[in-house]
């Protein structure tokens, strides 16, 4: 039986675009929509399946804090795979509708946000709509007896559910994208490819003005750079934060493991959700700039100067 | 005419306790309920309403996300006030239902998650439906007909549709709260009470590893304690961030407005979005700690002596 | 009556060197020698000349501890000017000498420290003999009956004792050089000419790990580069430090006076001693390399900037 | 044949005591005076001794500068040792004379500077001479027929030349010292104690703003305290430094060990100094304060916990 794997449905949302990125191979029967990112997670943790794709960030499908929630407090899983989709919007309604028909517009609260400008020049006067996802809007249209005439939608979306563009690039915005996360149970971690990100949380062990930049520290001495960092409630209550931090490079990098340690050191407590490829097509990224001495082989070098001090060798 | 507050609706959500929170002598006719956090925001903008309360973060309701966008990428607002509300499920019902008839429950994606050990527990057959808000749900049950058989929701929004408590306290963590703030259009800040927040979002000039320490920087040389950080994609493209900043103190504090003018040199861009008390109710608030030589009489004996030795006045 | 200006002497000093450098114009009645660094201070405190001369860093003639000593804790002066001086040694002796009558020669402790290897080369079996500066080598070397044969000191007091050079440049290193400072009365700063330094004194509040790194960033937060920075016991006890500081830079700046006043803040205290031009010859130096937004217009227009944000006006 | 020792002479001088302090056990014949700090560390790395004693910091006998010259640049030696000597002078003259009688005192530049005050009170018609070191001074004026009244000096050094005191505590500040430092050629490193310092130069990659906080910071992030800190020019020309560093802790501690890697991976150069006791007699020493989280035990916890996140073992 093939690996199975869940993500964040209806079928035609941009998850499901995310996990066709990561698990091109996967057979249509192995994706398995799921109608929330704790069912996802769930999934993921009771075997039922053998991954799972959700939206992290900047998702038009919402869902960025469920999954953060689920990361920072649920029972630990391993981020294993990202990518990034781009949120391309178009309008889609059934064959036969022309955009001068339409009169009611569905989509998803954040998608509506980010077409206002486009419905605002050419249906001003169309009632919108919001319901759960941009794929759920195009299900929706896609009914008969639709309350609704149009969908702002993904394309695939729209095909997915039979309907016709009436019009492409809707978004105000034209670069919008979204990344999502590929979640597997504790195990083997990827392999390092060179363009890898880390995810970690660090629960901060006292609230003082410095306590952030100490963490910072922690990474800019072995020169790790930042590429997002998220402060979040603990959860216990409000007041009480922890810190969601990716940073370029892979665990299993001397720099990186190093940064970690300390991490560990100063911290309460320190969650490692896993070090994976910066995308799923890793070969059309540049490298990462990377500071100088930070290779695995400038560390070896470092170690094997200590070796030589501690014995007292000095000349 | 009095005043008039929009707020995230419908009537008995979670934004609507804060409301009262920080509207207390507001009639009710004066509170009007929005179907979406953009909504809100543009009948401030407009000028339908004086002001507007949204959730900020950790939101049962979900809208932070959209909270955070409106503030970063929408025509500017000031935040005036803010306030934290206990979230706080209970179970309610029609009249007449009792706990062992309840079969499905509907509440939000975010309030199931946070509920899931006392169903599992206590209910573990009944179906669970998500919708869109707390309130919705409460609402929802209480129409005749309704499709489910209970809510969970806030004892506030049971109560305003004529449900009765089945269970209280549903939550698997009693402390969980939710920040609310007060909207403005741009005009005089809120006075200094000494329990103020600063809001701000820096747009990085470049991205370097150092970046982000060289702004917190900026705060920890004036002693300016912070609150909340999190990166932001820009909405440019991803891999472009900002930061959203809630750090202690007033921006007519020295202290404050110098860390300010710092960030403002060293980033290509800073959004101030207010100076406002760190509660509706201040005065159960314990003063922040504030590192030594942070007050304005501190800054203002550094003038001082600064202009003695410009002068040449060193004995 | 001239200007009168006090050096360390005797005549044919380095110092001497650096006072012509630094008062061109003085005539030759108008510069006092004397025989300490602390007899040049207190000569100028006391008013008995108008300016006077030191070495600060590096020299060869010593002095440095005590100039830095009088700094720190004497009755403040101000620094008004510096110069470096080229440190070039030659081998002088009296009208007659070959070098292969060269027995014994006569120099100051760090001189023959930097003339070791030459010395050897050429004058393996000779006596070295030290005294108090390179031109008390000279001029004892002049006197009749003498008990050395040749001094190693500067080509301008050789020839002022009335010697011959054996040979030239008999330093190991050829670009050895010395920092000397002008001294003044408090009174009016000399102005600012865009190629400055200013020097201080700070005495770290307590001692922690982050201390200095607290005192550091406060430069680094508004772009001042620093070029000396030394821990020096405050003379209370050892353990008890403070930090000599030269950063780049006139406090009459914006940047360099927001940061002093910083310094001011978080420290016990601090000594300001002065800013000034950072060569007597300011025409000859690269300027120096400026972070950006560190000019007085980008402080102003943050400050401008400020006064807007704090009077509401954020569109 | 006894281990041998070389120390800044001549006989008297503080750096004797300091040579009493820190070998205790080796007999009279086996403390060989030097004329230099240079011929200390000459001796020393010839062989001709088995270590040698010269003054570090604050020196009232000079020799500091010369002392950093040749730890910077001359060929490698480890400091095995060091101890701290309390600064006490007192004025001795030949039996027989009396306060009254004394015209003329000699001492050295920096004793004469540190007893200004109680000669102007006591003796304010003297004139006062300055010689190499205050132990030469009382063998000056031990002489026979010498030009001079007086001495101010140690008492140690007093008695050791047939002096009678005349006067003791004459310097104004009654708990200055002196630091002294052992050397030893490279070889095994002391054992760590627990109450250890680490010495070491740090030669910056290029000179930027943030190069020096860059090198403090990677002690910072490990919890090492520094206790002293010096740029020096590097003696290729005035501008290039480097910085001579001090810290608490062993190499053979890990939080020292990973500092010092980081510094190597960061600078253009390190010479390590040598890890050494913090006093020749340890015993009478409070521990050093030591941030959490610093131990050996603590980096090995952090190192189990990196294998076993590195195997993917989250949970």
């Amino acid at each position: 039986m093939p690996n199975r794997y869940a993500y964040l449905g209806p079928e035609g949302t941009f998850t499901e675009a995310a996990m066709r990125d990561l698990r091109p191979d996967a057979p249509d029967e192995a994706r398995i929509p799921c109608d929330s990112v704790a069912s996802v997670f769930d999934a993921v943790r009771s075997g039922a399946v053998d991954g799972g794709v959700v939206p992290l960030e900047n998702s038009v499908e919402g869902g960025v804090t469920a999954t953060i929630a689920e990361l920072i407090n649920g029972e630990p899983l391993l981020i294993t795979g990202q990518t990034a989709v781009p949120v391309e919007f178009a309008l889609f309604a059934r064959p036969g509708t022309a955009l001068e028909d339409v009169k009611r517009v569905a989509t998803h609260p954040h998608a509506l946000a980010q077409c206002r400008g486009w419905l605002a020049q050419h249906l001003p006067d169309a009632d919108t709509h919001t319901v759960s996802s941009t794929a759920a809007a195009a299900r929706t249209v896609a009914e008969p007896g639709a309350p609704f005439d149009a969908a702002i939608c993904a394309v695939f979306a729209g095909e997915r559910y039979g309907l016709r563009a009436l019009a492409g690039n809707v978004g105000d915005r034209s670069d919008a994208a979204t990344r999502f996360i590929h979640l597997s149970r504790p195990g083997p971690l990827p392999e390092p490819t060179g363009t890898d990100l880390t995810s970690l949380v660090a629960f901060i062990a006292d609230d003082h003005p410095g306590a952030l930049i100490e963490v910072l520290n922690q990474f800019a001495v072995r020169g790790v750079n930042l590429t997002r960092l998220e402060s979040r409630p603990t959860g216990d209550r409000l007041g009480n934060y922890c810190f969601c931090i990716d940073a370029e490079g892979h665990v299993a990098e001397a720099r990186v493991g190093e940064a970690l340690m300390g991490i560990r050191r100063v911290c309460r407590d320190v969650r490692f959700l896993g070090s994976y490829p910066r995308s799923g097509r890793t070969d059309d990224l540049d490298p990462p700039l990377r500071p100088r001495s930070t290779t695995d082989a400038d560390f070896a070098e470092a170690e094997r100067w200590l070796a030589r001090i501690r014995s007292g060798q000095v000349d």
